[in-house]
């Protein structure tokens, strides 16, 4: 790392970490405020903002980036006002920066509290999405955290112009415009040297592929708020009713596959196989779903491939499934915890005492009786928008949305009190 | 590290993981029953206890530790007896797991739960203090996880004798030996080994002076709960009730001076120097306390010593205060947010107006109005027994009980929902 580089990243730390006295005390008519004039200015530099992603675009087709990673680039109309909205939204919701989470007095009259407050700076590092720029720096902002932007090399002129709307509507509310920051270079150094400003950021959230999040962790010195995979598995109990069954694995698996929730394995009772496996199966392949059994699966019908052992532990975020008898649900929670990734699983049963031996036992962030997987999402589960899901167990488990951005303090009030002994 | 090292310390963790499985559901009688039957066999063993401490103190003495570490290392029969009623009293303490923190219903009718489960596997690394060994193990075994506990070399035989008796509690109540386990050896390596274990300890938890953190900082591939330093304030406001304020702050200050909620320095407001300086200053002189002070500070008493710049920022856990003039409770925060360690910190002040701003202003753990900053204490909290009190933001921030070493889960219950869309 060039002395140059540290000295702006270290500069860059240092504005968030002084912007955060000024955040965390900020009324939520002021940060509501500056989202609503931060989408008015998305709405009105729109023109700006399609000009700016044109270019990118233009970049990224000459370099050669994949299809995939070039609709994830583009930003159209629909998409601008998409932003726009995203940052109405989160002005919409509740601040949660002040909240008593608990109070107690004790013997001595103290008077205890227990408050969420902002975590102080944020550092979001993602991939070349430019849409994540307003949706991460309004979450953080809401919560009353500085934030530090780092997004992909290739849609770099996209945020720059989305940024320019985010400060305008800092601006606009009185607050400080370090609140929201993007490293202002492309080079890939400034990433490892962003991981080190340990003194500056509170906590990582890396948003892309598992390639990014395995780098992130690999460097960083920074607690993570990370989401590794989403080995999502479905069980279909013995006393599973099938028409539901049928309807929710079909829509666990296929609703959309390149999202962490979508079921990537199967699991079905053996006591059900003779009723259940054959329609869940013919459901999915009929779908258009390639599936991988075991030997009891591919029994049922010749389209069917062979499972290997790779496929109890894969996430395919595609339209593949592995499909697997199990004998009973403590088999099937073995399975889970053995080869899961401890993200979401869902069991199909009428079985009250089936369920909750699921529920508990499975070491999952969710776990869902009779629903289906695909609602692993803050705004499913009614949290609002979210900046990513955590698959650690520490602080944010599952949905991380303004709540998970905050943490608290214990603010006692007394009359004199001291410590006796 | 060892080939060796490395197979000894991946079977700890793969046998703590195992261990998780049935301690997340054990029931409460369980691990209370394990508990109360661990101090009942630390009881009865406390002759063999003794004995293998004797071990370790004649090795230390031979080893020439120094007065204080021989202290720590000492198990008195009260010192014994302490451990076993730390056990019983972490047996009384209500379990954290299975508690729900919020629940709700979706439109669509799917039940939302957040439910409150264990972590899973916690690592302990602490210095030769060999009640830790008890304490330690007991808070995680009431909290359903399972620990791995590094203690300090010197204290190795006394440690293995309280790990009997904590086995034997296990036993008596029906839990997995593997939920308490130590490791094994008294090798460096180990504590480096241990640090990488990812994939099967969660959390670690390092309990001990500085440089012991500062290792564990470094090296640790895992989350940690970690206490680096208690720089911790008090500041007498221009509205201070200045016979509150010299209580106050003498307690703070001179109670006890090792511990790390201990006031290490004292702020006055220059409102009201002028009738409070001396009388604080010299209550702290005449109970033997070095101070160092500002030029205002100096002025009042020939005794005060010169403060430097590094002042400011020192821990000095021993009977040394650093005092300064500040104009009023802004620039007090500034310069706790400067200087401080975002522990605890402390205003005395009638004006319920300034009060506020320095509870809102100062980003640490604790803060306190009109109380001593020694209140900085789980016990003191009502939160019962204590691992540590953690300086970080994450998850856990202040006193770490039994609920900071828990997680929790979304369980969604319905009825064959799926996802539109």
């Amino acid at each position: 790392m060039t002395a140059e580089l540290h000295t702006l990243m270290t500069d860059l730390g240092r504005r968030a970490r002084a912007a955060t006295r000024i955040l965390a005390l900020a009324p939520t008519e002021a940060k509501d405020r500056a989202l609503r004039e931060a989408a008015a200015a998305i709405r009105s530099d729109a023109g700006a903002i399609a000009g700016a992603n044109a270019r990118d675009m233009k970049a990224g087709e000459a370099k050669g980036l994949s299809a995939a990673m070039l609709d994830r680039l583009l930003l159209t109309p629909a998409r601008i006002e998409a932003m726009a909205r995203g940052l109405e939204e989160i002005a919409a919701l509740a601040d949660p920066v002040g909240r008593i989470l608990a109070q107690w007095t004790r013997p001595n009259g103290m008077a205890i509290s227990r408050v969420v407050v902002p975590l102080g700076v944020i550092g979001i590092i993602y991939e070349s999405r430019p849409n994540v720029t307003a949706d991460a720096a309004g979450l953080c902002l809401k919560s009353g955290n500085a934030a530090i932007l780092r997004g992909g090399s290739e849609s770099f002129h996209s945020s720059l112009a989305i940024m320019a709307a985010l400060t305008r509507g800092l601006a606009a509310a009185g607050l400080p415009a370090d609140a929201i920051q993007m490293v202002p270079t492309t080079s890939r150094e400034a990433v490892g040297a962003m991981l080190r400003l340990s003194d500056f950021i509170d906590v990582i959230v890396p948003r892309g592929g598992k390639s990014l999040v395995e780098r992130v962790v690999a460097e960083s010195r920074i607690p993570l708020f990370q989401h590794l995979e989403g080995i999502c598995h479905t069980y279909v109990d013995g006393a599973a009713d099938l028409d539901m069954a049928r309807q929710v694995v079909l829509n666990a698996k296929m609703r959309r596959t390149g999202i962490c929730g979508a079921t990537e394995t199967l699991l079905v009772d053996g006591a059900c196989a003779a009723t259940h496996l054959k329609p869940l199966v013919e459901d999915l392949l009929d779908a258009g779903c390639e599936v991988r059994g075991d030997e009891a699966t591919r029994a049922v019908d010749s389209r069917v491939k062979a499972a290997t052992e790779a496929d109890w532990s894969t996430e395919y975020l595609d339209s593949i499934i592995a499909v697997k008898l199990v004998d009973g649900v403590a088999a099937a929670v073995e399975h889970v915890n053995t080869h899961g990734s401890n993200h979401t699983e869902a069991i199909i049963t009428e079985d009250a005492v089936a369920a909750e031996t699921f529920l508990n036992g499975c070491d999952s962030a969710i776990v869902l009786w009779n629903a289906s997987t695909q609602f692993a999402d803050g705004g499913e589960f009614g949290m609002g928008a979210e900046i990513g899901i955590s698959t650690g167990k520490l602080h944010a488990r599952g949905p991380v949305g303004v709540e998970q951005l905050c943490t608290f303090k214990y603010v006692v009030r007394g009359s004199g009190q001291v410590r006796p002994g």
